[in-house]
């Protein structure tokens, strides 16, 4: 397995980003944003969306060129505009202007639009929360483009994974950050038990008949999602689907709304610092049970792969790599000089 | 079984009510509320809650006389304090508080603390729909107090219940309101399986040394409710705990944040009606899976429940009737003139 530095990773994503049309803004701040979730540990939000990026510029379903722009700031609220392009620039400056407008006004709110995929969205509410906000993100709108999750109590997808992301400060165990698809998996999940054959856990996805199964395949072949929880997972997803459809308007993808709260506003950092690591402390003293091996906050483990790939760098499998160099030649772009070392 | 109509059962509760000492205008919001719950067929939350509500005022747990006010609004931000009370009428007044700030500031938050029960969370979110905005509420802080809700992967519970809610106006086929426990079942749940000795869902709960129970005794003997979709609902539990205890202080049972987006802000109200319409529509036009009639919006079942109570009145059960009279005997008071007829 070869490794790669967190330095040389960036140099990687930003040369195949700004090959594939990116300007150096954009491709900068997407390949910042690809690394860090490799860092993290989240490698299915890594350098493997790369081709993916890559492959929908050159069909002509993202502009490459794009840039986020700041379609209009009143009272509360931002408008951030993607123009078509790639989600992450768009959903990071619209995190960037949230923190100052919720420190100045209590609470504030941002909406995007017009975006392709938008990447690990617990990034923008992290970056919320270590400005000191509690903040949360949601996405949805795409119903019209055929949705494969159910609804609670339907036989076929019409909802999207819909996820949620939720953040806060957490003192020296912090921040604490929940990101999750509201569905019983992430689409990412359902493609890799597609191709090792391995089955799906129970009472995830339905055939198209409606009836359960645990075959990724059945999936693929017309079945549907189910919602986490049932109606819970129902309900979130249909809120966000509501919001980014009826409200934001129509959706490229998904439309987004991040919403954040001064945390200062309530007691000083210091003190609600304290305060949170008590609580995650009580939290984290609770004995595992059988099959785990520590009670982990949300946002420890990435943490922890961030310290460990620090040193280690991040893997590159044999499969990515290729994937990595195939994508390279097609932009005429030789990846030696950053796979080397 | 005998049927209340809705007018007999508000005299009675607020009868009830002000015999255990609530002052008229508390009394009458209190009442309000849980005939409601009523109506609306979340029995768990009506009329059932006098005789604990009455049980924990001559406890000395609970101010009967208690008010709760606006103790600041200070930039978008409103903070509503319940003095020990019942929480209903804080978390009423806090959505009442909320709803012009946020069609005057774009968006905004309440937080209300110091109060014991706070009844349907649903229905404070459904006044703020009700009035043209996107709201979401949730509760939590009681840690310290001994919580029932393993975290995700630990043998014992630490966290609570942690309930959400979410709403959105829906035109005809709304409002949309989404409210859960963050756990895998609500406490209610648990009492009632406990009562008839019913086997509880494969991994709700854990007993007392962390291994899968369906033995509703097993959670009462030192064991734990699971939370809802593992890590999911064990985050959302965890954010609503920080803000409960780290943020907003102390709490009496749990301090609750309610936040308000107005939607005018976006688009005007009739617009957003017809397009949120149509993608219900779409929702409600999946055909059922087997073992469901049809899909449901969220909220839905509740408003066909009310119609049909403004029919039939709200079912006394003898049980119900039993404990209501004899609440009513402590306090010398004659259930009589409101139980006939």
């Amino acid at each position: 397995m070869r490794f790669l530095s967190e330095g040389k990773a960036l140099e990687l994503a930003q040369a195949l980003l700004g090959a594939g049309g990116l300007k150096p803004g954009p491709a900068l701040v997407v390949a910042q944003h690809l690394v860090d979730a490799n860092m993290k540990g989240v490698d299915s939000h890594g350098l493997e969306r790369i081709p993916q990026y890559l492959q929908k510029i050159a069909e002509g379903r993202v502009e490459a060129g794009a840039e986020p722009e700041v379609a209009s700031v009143h009272d509360g609220i931002v408008q951030v505009r993607g123009h078509g392009g790639l989600g992450i620039p768009a959903m990071q400056l619209a995190a960037e202007r949230l923190a100052p407008l919720a420190h100045e006004r209590g609470i504030a709110a941002a909406t995007v639009t017009d975006v392709a995929h938008t990447g690990r969205i617990g990034r923008y509410v992290e970056t919320l929360a270590l400005s000191g906000c509690f903040a949360f993100a949601f996405g949805g709108g795409a119903y019209r483009q055929g949705g494969r999750v159910a609804p609670f109590g339907g036989s076929r997808g019409v909802l999207s994974t819909n996820p949620y992301a939720l953040a806060l400060p957490g003192g020296s165990l912090g921040p604490v950050v929940v990101d999750f698809a509201t569905s019983t998996l992430a689409q990412g999940k359902l493609a890799a038990a597609r191709l090792r054959g391995t089955p799906l856990p129970e009472d995830a996805v339905i055939d198209r008949e409606g009836r359960p199964s645990t075959a990724a395949e059945d999936f693929y072949e017309g079945g549907a999602l189910l919602p986490a929880a049932g109606p819970k997972g129902y309900g979130m997803a249909l809120i966000a689907e509501l919001i980014g459809s009826a409200l934001i308007g129509d959706p490229k993808e998904f439309n987004w709304l991040i919403v954040a709260l001064d945390l200062a506003r309530f007691r000083p950092p210091a003190a609600f610092a304290a305060a949170a690591e008590d609580c995650l402390r009580e939290v984290k003293a609770v004995p595992p049970r059988e099959g785990f091996d520590e009670v982990m906050i949300p946002g420890e483990p990435e943490r922890r792969c961030m310290a460990a790939r620090a040193v280690s760098g991040i893997p590159l499998d044999a499969v990515l790599e290729r994937r990595l160099r195939e994508a390279g030649e097609s932009l005429r772009l030789d990846l030696d000089a950053f796979l080397a070392g």
